[in-house]
């Protein structure tokens, strides 16, 4: 089934914010088969978004837009919408009740502006925003449906999971069966796993097919089986699956398609394992994956930003000498530094990092990209007993995408380190 | 002069890499008066392509197109330019020359497909790309400009300013001229400070408009001038942000673009003030955002990621006492954690939050969303002289929206009296 998303706002034209929205519905719906085809980015002008419509129907058979629906006057997609759809502006006394309850939660006062969201065209059918103001609109003409959701990229996927996909999915129902396995891999750069599996993919049936998802330090490998019959699908999906992981071995990190964090902290409230950070150049962005899981505060302690060496010294204990004689990018301060974190706040396992994050601070000797990481797992309370992994990594790209590929890194090098000790 | 972008690849369409390009061309080009009207994404498809192209022709003078011109073989853009402008491939030397000297700068071998890239429509004007191997082509027809470039972003943007732009700016001089004010504003939802500026905003004459870009605890608005006349457009833009700025006083944090991080790391930096932080519901989240700004290692000490009690206490020196009396999510609570992330990395200004993020932890008292922030500036060495500044806020939305919230809301406050208080 193809879809095509218009992009409506003058500040997306403009380039000061970046439209996500699309791609994030393009993940969302691909599992069930549907494919983006088009996507357009308009400004809030009444003409514009008018043609974007009739162009995107020319291509899809469903249409959703994002944005141009707030309560300021530079919103005019409804007027728009009428003109298509027919009808005219009609008050919604649900979506004033829906408004007055967010209002009540968020305790903020409605207002004339945040009332006039409640005036929707009478040719669609509402969809109550549970986490916003703006209503969502469900228009149809000629077996197409137009979908005309808020620009928030929050209220967008939540209401797209929530009530939208689920409308879609029963509206247009799959005529074939769709399965998945992901497998997570690591060790591997793309090219290097491309070759490694070659003779493999190259023998997939038609019905199966391969998608590489490459981050720097984990790739993920998604196969997609698409077939008429679904017990049949399921059985090849299930055959292929296992042939890559005798393929693969040990590589495989896992096979679903949990975010590396989230693997780590089930990894350790199974071993019943606590959990400690001590970055310096991924700057608190670990911690920061770590707690956006729910529930991690189970399992994570805490952690030490150690940006400046000071602190390395005073909250972690890293040796004034070792910072002088191996410098702050060094495998004996990161060590110390995994160490330090489990002292200072008790955990079990701990990851540490120090780098060159970049652009400036690089040398010949150590480079933009340069990052020391290392693990550690107290094998006793003491910690007299224990076990380490470390290394050095060369990663490349702007700062953004160092600190990026040092925490993916970290978390895997802790992860692989609790995998590979029974604790 | 009016721009259309088409952002060219399957890639994009299903959500694996974010165009950026689009919204780059838009930033660079709008000094200069020249204004992206329409933006269409569109996969490796000759169909599609040749459908945008005229669909971009119908609404601008100048399209620019990114990306399909890579060496693999699902790249068809090319033999679709020759569709549009006429001509055939022929093989241009130049290219073979450019792609032969930075196969000797990089060490890469020139095979098979990277020297199909010299393959070229008869009908273009090749500029050599200076940084990558496609080569970018102009094409005209009918007073309209293409011009075909790579998708790289780097490769883009360097293109762009050093040979795209210039010609451009030359082919076509400008007639208007466009001037922006930008001004980051906090204390208001989006619809109270539309209901501030009301009447103010109904005045505005036709060749000023107002656009607002709201995130939880902070409104980007942006006042945009266009007028013929350079001087008229910049004297009337300047007259109307002082008109705003006096409307809306203290509530303007900023009048310029830069995240909150980096407006608080230029004020410390200003003022000789080192910073710290004590996050827990937060995660280390804050101690990211500022990481990120290159440069931050002049400012930031580090921070304490003290999401379990008990870290609270060792490493922060939070009170036992404190914590039973009030709960971890508490005023006392993050006030003894702003005093202990300064005692901890003696640092001078420090930002902590404690809060329930969510989507488990919440209770009637304190429902998922409540977090306690606290912002504390030491006026002297011993911490004995000291300001500070903290409040409890009730933000909506999921785990990461909330996490997201309290980030900007901690740092608007350190900068809040950072700014009040000359140090």
């Amino acid at each position: 089934m193809k879809l095509s998303v218009i992009v409506i706002g003058d500040e997306l034209l403009i380039g000061q914010v970046t439209d996500t929205n699309s791609g994030m519905i393009a993940r969302k719906m691909a599992p069930y088969g549907w494919e983006v085809c088009y996507v357009q980015t308009v400004g809030d002008n009444a003409a514009d978004i008018s043609r974007a419509i009739e162009s995107a129907f020319e291509q899809a058979s469903v249409v959703i837009t994002t944005g141009g629906l707030g309560p300021t006057k530079d919103d005019i997609t409804k007027s728009v919408l009428c003109g298509i759809f027919g009808g005219r502006l009609v008050h919604d006394p649900m979506v004033t009740e829906n408004i007055n309850e967010l209002a009540r939660r968020r305790n903020f006062k409605m207002n004339v502006l945040t009332s006039a969201q409640a005036m929707v065209p009478s040719s669609c059918r509402v969809i109550q925003n549970k986490v916003g103001t703006a209503p969502i609109m469900w228009f149809e003409r000629d077996n197409r449906v137009l979908v005309a959701m808020p620009g928030v990229p929050f209220e967008t996927e939540t209401m797209l999971a929530e009530a939208v996909m689920p409308m879609l999915l029963k509206r247009f129902p799959a005529d074939v069966c769709i399965r998945h396995a992901v497998f997570l891999i690591t060790g591997y750069t793309e090219s290097a796993l491309a070759e490694k599996i070659a003779a493999w993919e190259d023998a997939l049936p038609p019905y199966l097919h391969l998608a590489y998802l490459p981050k720097p330090g984990l790739i993920r490998l998604r196969l997609d089986g698409i077939h008429a019959d679904a017990g049949f699908i399921t059985a090849k999906v299930a055959l292929a699956a296992d042939e890559l992981k005798a393929l693969l071995g040990k590589a495989v990190l896992a096979c679903n398609d949990l975010a590396p964090a989230e693997l780590l902290l089930n990894e350790c409230r199974n071993k019943g394992v606590s959990l400690a950070t001590a970055e310096s150049c991924t700057g608190g962005n670990i911690a920061h994956e770590l707690t956006l899981v729910s529930g991690a505060s189970d399992v994570f302690m805490g952690g030490i930003v150690a940006y400046d060496n000071k602190v390395k010294e005073a909250v972690l204990g890293v040796g004034a000498k070792t910072l002088a004689e191996n410098g702050a990018v060094s495998i004996p301060v990161v060590r110390e530094m995994a160490a330090g974190a489990l002292s200072a706040t008790g955990a079990s396992l701990s990851m540490s990092t120090s780098g060159i994050a970049g652009p400036g601070g690089g040398s010949d000797e150590k480079p933009v990209g340069t990052v020391c990481i290392c693990a550690r797992l107290n094998l006793d309370n003491s910690g007299t007993r224990f076990v380490e992994q470390f290394e050095t990594f060369r990663f490349s790209g702007n700062r953004e995408r160092i600190i990026d590929s040092a925490t993916r890194s970290a978390i895997v090098m802790a992860l692989r380190l609790l995998q590979e000790n029974n604790y």
